[in-house]
Order: C-alpha cells, then structure tokens, then sequence
C-alpha cells in the first residue's frame, strides 16, 4: 500500500500545491466560506461522489461508496481563515487584506480532498463508505455542532482529522490518546459599584478597587483549588471601566477563558469564579454578573483508533517519525465529533525550511507551513480509512 | 452702606436675573465663551471701565479706577459651562444641547457684573481701583494660570471670588480661613506586559493580575502612609487593558486624582505611586509608567482676608448667616490667584426652593440656583471691597 | 490669685518633685497600684479630705467639703505604671525591673495631690466640694468605667483631668473643644479554612491566602469607604496562621485595633469589617468570625469646659503659653467621665530641657519630664477649680 | 521461581508479621532509630552478610555476596516513624506515646530483611551482590544523602525502593517511569517594616499589608508563571506577624514549601519569589529576607528499571496487578538515590481490609496495613534483584 500510495501521490502534488495555494490566497472567514465550499464541491462532483452542500450555511460532505458494505469512516477538514493580515511578500501570499489562512486550514481542506482523490481511485477496494467532511467556522463561532446537528455523523463508526503543527519538524507525526486539546470556555464578569465624584469616594462606590480584589482572588483557583497534576488556565483577557480619571467608575466590565483537560473541572471551575466574584462584590456592597458561556469541549482521542493511527504512521513513515504529542491548551472544534464517535485528531509537523520569522505559531501573521508535508498528510489519512475499513 | 446698597439692588434685580437667565440659556465650554465675553465686555465698557480682551483667549478684565489713589482690589467670576445636558424644561433651560451652567458660572459672572455696576456709580467714593475678572475654563484645564501670566494680577492688593454652594440654604454665607479646596491633580498609570494567547500565560506576561495587585496596593497609602489626621483622596477613575477575551493583555492604562489639603504631601503622594507601582510592575517582571500632572494647587483663604469678609457678611446679613465652611475635596483654580495675593474665596449658599430632584450638588444636570441670593452675591463682593478700600 | 498660688506653690515645689520621683522608682501595672493608692489615700486624709479608698480594686476618691455649700468639680488622675524597662540611669530611675511610668501618670497624680494641698488650704474661700479622684488601669483595661459604675461622678458638675506632653515645650497649655482623643477599639478576626498537607491544596481550604485578600481588602474602608475630611485608622496588628511550612493553615487569627473622632463612623466600621471579611471567608467557602469589642470612646471636651480652661490659663501663664491641641489618635479612658459630666482634658508640654534620646513620646523607655512643670500643673487645675466654683 | 519463591514467603509469613509488629510498637524518629537498626543488623549478621552500621548515626548497610561476580543491586527501605500520637487499640498500637509509625516504615524494613533472607538463601545462585540499605529520617531531615556521602552507592548498579499505598487495594503494584515524587523545597520570607502605636500608621511601615500583597501576589507564580501542564505548588504554611492588637507589626514571617516535578522548574521558582516578595516589600519601603532551602529532589525513576520492575510484577503477580502510579505531589529521599544510580521506587497497595476511619492516607493516625501484603513485597523485590542479576 505505501509503495503505491507514494507513487501516486508525487502525481498529484503539483495540484495539491496549486489547490492549496490557491485557497491561501483566498482566505474567508468563518461561515462566509462561499468560494472555499464550491471548490470543494466540485472536486468531489468530478470524482463521482455524492455531495451535499450548505449544512450549517457552508458545509460540504461528500460521501464515497465503497464497492462492498461495511463501516463509515469520516475524514473532517476546516475551511475558515483568520481576521489577520497576512506578513508574507511571496506569491500565494493573501490577497484579501486584514484576512489570512493563518492556522492551516487551507492545509487540512487540500489533504482532505487529496485523499478523496485517491480513496476514489480505490472504490473497488474498499469495504464500506468513506465521509469527506468540510466545516466552517472552527476558530469561532463553531460549524462542528451545528453540522453534527444536521445529521452528518449519523452512521459514522469512526473519525478522523489532521492540523499542521509548525512547531515540529516536517513529516512528524505527534498523537496521543485521551485529552488533547483543552475545553476554552469564555465568561464576562461585571462588577457594578455607584459612580460619583472622584473626590468623594464615600458618596460612591468604586467598582475598580473592587474588581482589583476579585482579579487577584481569582489566582487562587488555578493555585490552590485545581489539584496541582491537573491542569486548569484561568486568563482574564480584557479590562475595562470607568469614564474619566475624576469620576469614580461604576461598573468595570471583564472578559476571559477558561481551559482545562478534566469534564468534571470544567464544571466546576465556573461556580468557583462565580463564589469568588460574587462574594467579594457583596462584601464591599457591589454586585457581580457572571455570564459564562461553555464553548468548544474536551477533545479526547479514543484510545482505539489513536492506536490504529499511531500503528498507520509507523507503517507508512516509519516509527522514528511518530511522536506523543503533549496536550494542548488551545481548543478545537473537533471536539464535538469525538464526543458522538470514536476517532482521533493528529498533528502533522509542517515546520517551514526557511520560516519568515525565527519561530512562530498558529494565529502568527508569518505562519506558513512545508508544502511537502501535504502528500504526507494525504498518505497518513488514506492509510488510515484503508487500514480501518479492512479490519 | 447696608440699606443704600440693598435699595439699589432691589432696582438692579430683574436686570441681574435676566442676566444669568441669558447665559444660562447659552452655555460656552472653556476657551470657547466667545458671547460671554462679549456680552461682559460690553457691559464694563457701558460702566465706563477700561476694558481688556482676548486674555487667556476669551478672558475680560475691566478696571474702575477710583476717584482718589489707594490699593487695588480684584474681583474674579468664572465664565465657562459644562458638557452636561440640562435636564430643565423650564423658559430658561440651556438652549444647548449637551452643554450647561452646571457649576453655577452664570451666576458668579452676573453677581461681579452687579458689583460693577454699584461700584462705578460709588466711583466718586472709592480710595483706589477694582479690577473685574472674568476667567475661562475653569472646569479645565484652567484659565487661571494663563490670566496671570498675562499680568492681570499685577497691582493687585487682595483678590476675592465666589462660588454657589447649593447644599447650602439660600443667603447663607460661609467661608474659613486656611485650606479651603483640594489640590486636585490627575495621572496616568500604564502597566506593561507581553501579550499572547490566554490558553499560554506562562509565555505572556499578563498585564491585568499585575495592574490588579498595583490598584490593590495603592490603597495603602491612604490607609496606611497618610497622617488619619490628614486628608488625601487617591482614586482611580478609569481602568482598561485588553483587546479579547482569548488573549493576554500586554497593557493595562489607569487613570486617577489625587486630592489633598497640604503642600507637603502633595508633593510626596506622587512619589509613593511611582515607588509602589513600579516596584510591583518589576517584581512580576512587567514595567510601569507614571504620566502625573500637578493641576489646581490647594486653595488656602488667606486669614485677614477671610475675617473682612466673614465681618462684611455679618454686618450685611447678620451673624447668624456666616458659617464655617468644611474643606472640599473639589478643586478650585481660583487657588492660582490666592498664591499671589492675598484674599478669600467665599461660599454662597443657594439651595433652590423648589428644586427638580430632591437633592443635588454642582456638575448634577438637574442643577439650578435660588435666584434671589444673586443680589446677596452682589451686595457681599461690593461691600467687601468697599470696606477693603476704606481702610 | 495668680501671685497666691505662685508663692504657695514655690513653697510645696520640693515636696512635688520628691512625691513625683518616689512614685516613678516605684511604678505598678494596672489594678496593681497599691502602694500608690496607700501614698496618695494617706495624703489626702492627711489634709483632711473624706476619702474612699478600694473602688475598682485600687482607686481612691477624696472629697474637699467648701465652706460654703455650692456644685462638685471633680479632678481626676491616672496612676498606673507600663509593662516597659526604663532606659533611664538617673538616680530617679524605676527600681522595677519591666515596669515603668512611660505615660507620666507618676506626674499627673504628683499635681493632683498639689491641688488637693492647695484647695484644701483655701477651704474656707470654697462655694462647693471639689472630688479628687485617683483611677487604676488607665493603660487598659480601664479604671474609669468601673470607678463610675461605683458612683465616683455621682452629684458631680464638672470634671478636669491633664496629661503629659512631651513633644510640646514645657509649660505650654494645649486643649480644643471638641473630640480630642480617638476611640480605641479592638478586635479579633479568625479565618477558617481546612487543614492539608501543602502538597495537595485542592484537598484543604488554605486560611492563609484567603487572609491575605482580607487584609488587602481591609485597606478600602479607609481609603474608599471613609469621607476624606474625617479620621479613621483600621490597623491589623497581629496576624498568625499555620504550624509548618508543609501544612496547609486551617486557621488565621489577626487581632487589631480602630480609632475615629465620630460616634456614628465608629458604629459604622465594624460592621465593614464584619460585610468584607465574611463575605471573601465565604467566596471561598471559609469562614469567619469576628469578635469585635468597644473600647475607650471618643474622648470629647464640652465647649464651656474648655472656653473656662483656656482662660484660666491665658491669665496664670499669659495668652501665648496656650494652644490649639491638634485631635490626637491615641485612647484615653477620661473619656468615660466626659460622656457622664461636662469637662474637658488638658494637655501640659513637658519637654525635657536635656533628653536622654533626641526626641521620644510618651510609651518610650527614655521617655522623662521637665519636672518644672509640676507646679504649672497645680496652678492650672487650681486655678480652674477656683474660677468654675466662683461662677 | 515464582513457586519457589511463593512456597518459601508462606513459611516467612509469621516472622514478617511479627518483626513488622514489633517495630509498629516502637516507633522511633529520624536518627534516633537505635532499636530498629541494632534489630536489623543482628538480623543481617545471622544471615552471614556483611553489615556495616552507624552511617549517618543511625544507618545500616548489609552486603550479600553472590556465588559468582556480576553486578551489584542495592534494596533500600527506611526506618524513622513520625511524631504522631497512635489512634489504633489493638495489641500492636504503638507502645511511645506522640510517636507512631504513621507512613509504612515499618513495613518497608520488614519487606527488605525479608529479602535478605531469601536472596541469602539463595546465596549459590547469584551472579552479583545485594546491596541491603536501612537508611534513617526520611521523614526529614534526610537520611539518604548522607548515607550516600558516607559511599553507600559505590560499585552499586542498580537501586530499588518500596512504598506502602493505603489508598491502593492490597497487592496492586504502581509503578511509572519519569518523575513519580515532587521535590520537597521549603523557605522562609520575611517582611520587614517598622513598628509603630496602632493608631499612628504613617509613623510605621506596617509590615502586615505589605506581607499580604506579597501572599496574593505570589499566587500568581501557579497561576500565571507556570506552564499549565507542567505541576507546581507553592504553600504558605505559617504566617506569624506582631505581638500586639494596637501595636504595628515591625516583621511578618512566612515559612512555606513548593513543590514539582521539573528540575528546571524547580531552579526557576524561588527567582520568581525573590523578584516578587523584594519589589514589592521595596515599593513600600519595607525589605524583604528570602531564606530558600532546596531539600528533596524531584524522585524520577528510570525507564529500564521501571520497565523490569513492571515485568517482574507481572510474571509474579499478573498483569491485572500492575497500574500505572500517578506522579505524587509529596517528596521522599530515595530520590537522592536515584540521583546516583538507576532505579525506581514502586509504591505497593496496602489498604486494610477493615480500616479503623473510612478512609486515610499516610501520616494519618489510624493509618495500618493489610499485613498480607508484606511477603508480596518481599517476592516483588527478590524477584527483581534475581531478574536483574541474570540478565
């Protein structure tokens, strides 16, 4: 299988290049993937699959009918860009300003239609149905639960996704399982007093010092409550109160996230802060308001089919190149698909042989990736339907 | 003196009225009291008065010179309104919108226009000259300083001015000798991290808990570092630092006031801002700028002066109507004149008999005066300087 | 009157600096003043007083009949030593190793019994009884209280009492109308959490840092919550927490004190400390206790009791030797007698000409007088005696 | 070697039940374990080995030579019990009263001699020498750095260790390679202000909100300053400050611990302290002593050792027996060993089967055993010295 899945693949490079170049200069935001879905669309229409478009306003699938009944295995790209602009001078650069594909999700979209490309090719071979599934939206709001709500897992025994990981060496290939990436769940807390004259505090009640204590109170969830092999992040992004420096402010609003690896914390991390905030607003005669908002879960890999990937890996790459891959705090909106089936989302190491700047991340305005990794991204995620729908 | 005084008054008193009724209807902010100036300039010119314009941009100075030579005394009014929409309905409301005599300058401008105007047909009778007054912007950023500068003191033995006190009840005078009204200076306080992404803090350095840890440790100077004996307001008024919820603030900018009666730890205030946060800035690593701008200076009534006019009230309106006045946290930049010539600053209380909300107090938008202490007004200031020049 | 006593009192001069240094060589704590009280009731039977000794364990009251019937002033003295070892090496120095009189309350009973001597030789000249009362335990926990619930102020019209001021020049007489000496309450605050190995936070309640955000938040009643032109002092004095550095803390003690000249704020601020301290114990699901206890109250001198005594003294020792006396934030027990009888407390400079440390205050182990002005003492409560019972 | 082994512990059994008794009833404390280690070198002696004692006071070391050379393995169990007063009532509760073998090593001691006993025995069949290491004072101040100074590891190739797990079901064995038990650090800080009378605070520098800044704003290491998946505690555990409700505070001492599993980590924590505490001490003019004792190290075990002690489990006890051991917040100085030698130490389930409380932990006061787990400690560690040999 690897032989011929590589011969295959050095063929179809220059269109995954071009595709993903292509989609690079043409980022569009989360649920405004118009131009990205009808690209899409068409290439799985011309491989003679069954497509369905506008699930969750941009959401394409495709479904691949395999010449014998068996399992369906789900292969999941994002399609959205970023609100960022793009740093980089060469020729694919953005050409939409202020919006840029800074997280490689024009990465995953072309290794997700490069194996529909090649699963295509093998329909004879293959024992059971394969799902192309495109969402919009990952970086926010979320296009995984409202697609799932629109009936795309429904006989989907197994799933699988990719991301670019431009801090490891290209080709590597980094997956775990069980806790992978942190739920990011955001909150707004307003902390309201009664303004006045700055001159007499007295006659007023100052929100500011107020929301000092509860910002500095807040430090001990994450110090003292959260068991310490646990691992909990509380970040209070935004500030903001008061009007002029001579008027005592009184409402101070804040805004933050909160991640963790553990359900069951995430549940509980909320009614701290809301004890915590509450309390001591009351204290000084103020109230709180907590809103909270649970976004993007826990993405947990299902110890099955990250062993199967892993095994996959090594197969197809070899074992040096397969790599446990630490849990990160950032969220995913994959998430949502391992909740309702088995499956795994694994990194692929896509760092760039000469980066625009030293070092940089996902979200980074130099961000780019090693287009050589897209064959191997492909090769990963067909190996990994084959070997599935033969067991 | 006393009955001549208050039967021409009782003459000049629907042209007093209609006087402040005028200006209350056409608020001007600072620097921009263009018919205001206008309107008195004219009117000293009627008196006869030398008249200066255009000092400080829209200050007026009219000098009455005395039939025989002696000492010159300065009678000082505000002019300017403030961008507070009135929330009266009646004839005489602010025709403005968004601007109004909140702090009762149309008052004090008509109450030294009448003095003007008793005391050029006394001409004859005075043993030196009376300066008139007329200053911009005084609630900021002060037409005081600039006046001065232009000289408008210079001759000048004894100053005197007036506010309206609507806490008060109409008629009553109060005024002490000593610290008066606050010095009332403002900063900016910037506390500077390293931004980055909240699921990350380890890699930022979060600007907000460190800000939160300053605001928090400032409040020990005043409960801590300041003589309880003493008086000293420390408020921070505005707070803001962040840009969304999911990433880590890399500035948090404070602003605030500072208020005190002594000279003395006017000056040390500052430097325990500066020493505390700066400190806690670098103990987290972060840094901290201090912008502090020294503004209106304490306002300390000089003793003889306020004996004279506490003894003038008293013969005017009877013991009975003189009462100490406690020291206010408000600044006043009529203390610029008393660091250069001796005199006071009196309060005239003029509770509204039937006022719109229950209670207010000056810069309130239901703001209003007993019109019938503006002759009272007159006959204080004109009197003061009477007696002032006889002796 | 004033040359009278003068040359009386250069007579009795000796007897008082004899009487003054055998009591500081002998000094006793509170509710311990034995030989004190024996020396002091031995005295005045002597002049042939009526005295009543044992009330409240160690006081003594003697009472001065006039010839002719008339009101009751009463002159009070303390006369318990503090647990402090005298630095001093003069020959007059405490002979008792860890005891001291610090306060000068050695002085203020020495002059006293000089006005006892006085008054009693001009019985004959009296309209009215004058009370000479000796108090224990000023310095805590206070005589005053328990001698008044055994009548001493019964059928009493006026009360004087003087202390000590070592920071003001001998011979100066400084007293105000007015509150003048801070209440001095106390209290205890515990914090409860849950004890641990300090290992494994999550699974206690740590005190410590919950304490922490208490005290920080302590700070805001003064620098928020108290009007800046009134005086208020919350200090923690003590604080302890935890056995080992590797035990999570289950409780905090602090215990402190709180001083203001206004009844209503004294009300007011336990109930601050209570709203505060319980509600961040509860935000983080702690508990709090707060034992809080009222102490010496505002001491406040009645208006016509302190016109009298400064007159007295402008006469004795001319109008520059008396001063305004600046409200002072330490306790004092006479304020019990004030809130019972008109009167009012006198404070006496007494810097000594040559002192063993550049500058001390009373409490200080070098802390001495100006023996000089015992007989200014005598001739100032004399005086005042004299004066109220002849009106 | 499994039966053998099994056939020879039941003939063991009554001996270890007893010697762990007798040791259970005379607790003794870190280098005072003059009992416990003249019981085991008899016991070493009579099995023929070569003892040495008295290293680091109370130390024990036994050598058994193998038939033939090979390499040598060290086993090494620790002797003190704790200052913990017994709650248990059966007839082996500890006879010392406060003093009671509350952590297991008693058991660790017993499970070593009974090693001992059978690798003695099986004296002909070695290739290589046992190493039989009775260390004291684990509990602190730390027996085995010294033990290791005095050359207690020299030629040894191999260490191994045992713990008692109370909240493990007995016989479960848990083991994992990588860092298994924090570092154990502990400090002591001290905020130095200047004392003060209570009610004159700007006379002072009140050392107690100063220490209370400082304790909220070292939360801030956890919670902002630490990698989120990395571990880290830092506990406060005493805080002691003033001696007086209305005196100020001139010190407040802290003593507490931190703790993680990160040798570079751990270098970087008490910077963060020091530059934290001293600026902000600094930034109110008070000082700052950070006294910082690095003490236990992180307790990392070794992947090959790990690796044979989870086989040998295995094959003597099953698979299903075998757990992976979370990584365990509390220190222990084995991990001095394994600074020096490869190793590991595998924590052995031991809960009683009718426990005296519900549940508890080590250094709780009902802790015990479930004494049928000290023969499978035994063939645990035989088995892993026979297998290590032979390979």
């Amino acid at each position: 299988m690897k032989v011929l899945l590589e011969k295959r693949l050095s063929e179809l490079y220059p269109r995954l290049v071009a595709t993903r170049r292509d989609l690079h200069q043409h980022p569009e935001l989360g649920f405004e993937e118009v131009r990205t879905s009808k690209i899409i669309a068409e290439w799985l229409t011309d491989l003679g699959l069954e497509v369905r478009t506008g699930i969750a306003k941009t959401g394409v699938v495709g479904r691949l009918r395999g010449a014998k009944q068996g399992k369906t295995v789900a292969l999941r790209a994002d399609m959205d860009a970023l609100p960022i602009q793009d740093l980089k001078s060469c020729e694919y650069a953005s050409k939409v300003p202020g919006k840029m594909h800074a997280c490689g999700h024009d990465a995953h979209t072309t290794i997700v239609l490069g194996a529909a490309t090649l699963l295509a090719e093998l329909r004879e071979e293959l024992t059971g149905d394969v799902l192309f599934i495109f969402q919009p939206a990952e970086e926010g709001p979320g296009g995984a639960a409202p697609m799932i709500a629109e009936g795309v897992l429904e006989g989907v025994d197994m799933v699988f996704g990719i991301h670019m990981a431009p801090v490891a060496p290209a080709g590597i290939v980094a997956v775990s399982p069980g806790p992978a990436m942190a739920s990011a769940d955001e909150f707004t807390l307003r902390i309201k007093g009664t303004g006045g004259h700055a001159a007499y505090p007295h006659l007023a009640l100052d929100a500011i010092p107020v929301a000092a204590q509860v910002v500095t109170a807040l430090q001990q969830i994450v110090s003292r409550a959260v068991d310490p092999t646990q691992t909990a992040v509380l970040s209070i992004g935004t500030i903001q109160g008061g009007t002029k420096a001579n008027v005592i402010a009184d409402v101070v609003e804040m805004t933050g996230t909160v991640r963790t690896f553990d359900p069951l914390l995430r549940e509980e991390l909320p009614k701290r802060i809301e004890s915590i905030a509450s309390s001591i607003a009351a204290g000084f005669g103020a109230s709180c308001e907590l809103d909270y908002q649970f976004k993007y879960p826990v993405l947990i890999n299902h110890p099955e089919a990250t062993k199967l990937m892993r095994e996959v890996a090594a197969e197809q790459f070899g074992a040096g190149r397969v790599l446990d891959a630490p849990p990160q705090m950032s969220g995913e909106d994959f998430a949502y698909f391992l909740q309702q089936v088995p499956g795994c989302f694994t990194f692929l190491g896509c760092k760039h042989p000469e980066p625009l700047v030293d070092s940089y991340n996902v979200h980074h305005p130099a961000f780019d990736i090693d287009e050589r990794v897209l064959p191997i991204g492909v090769q990963l995620l067909t190996a990994g339907v084959l070997t599935y729908l033969a067991r």
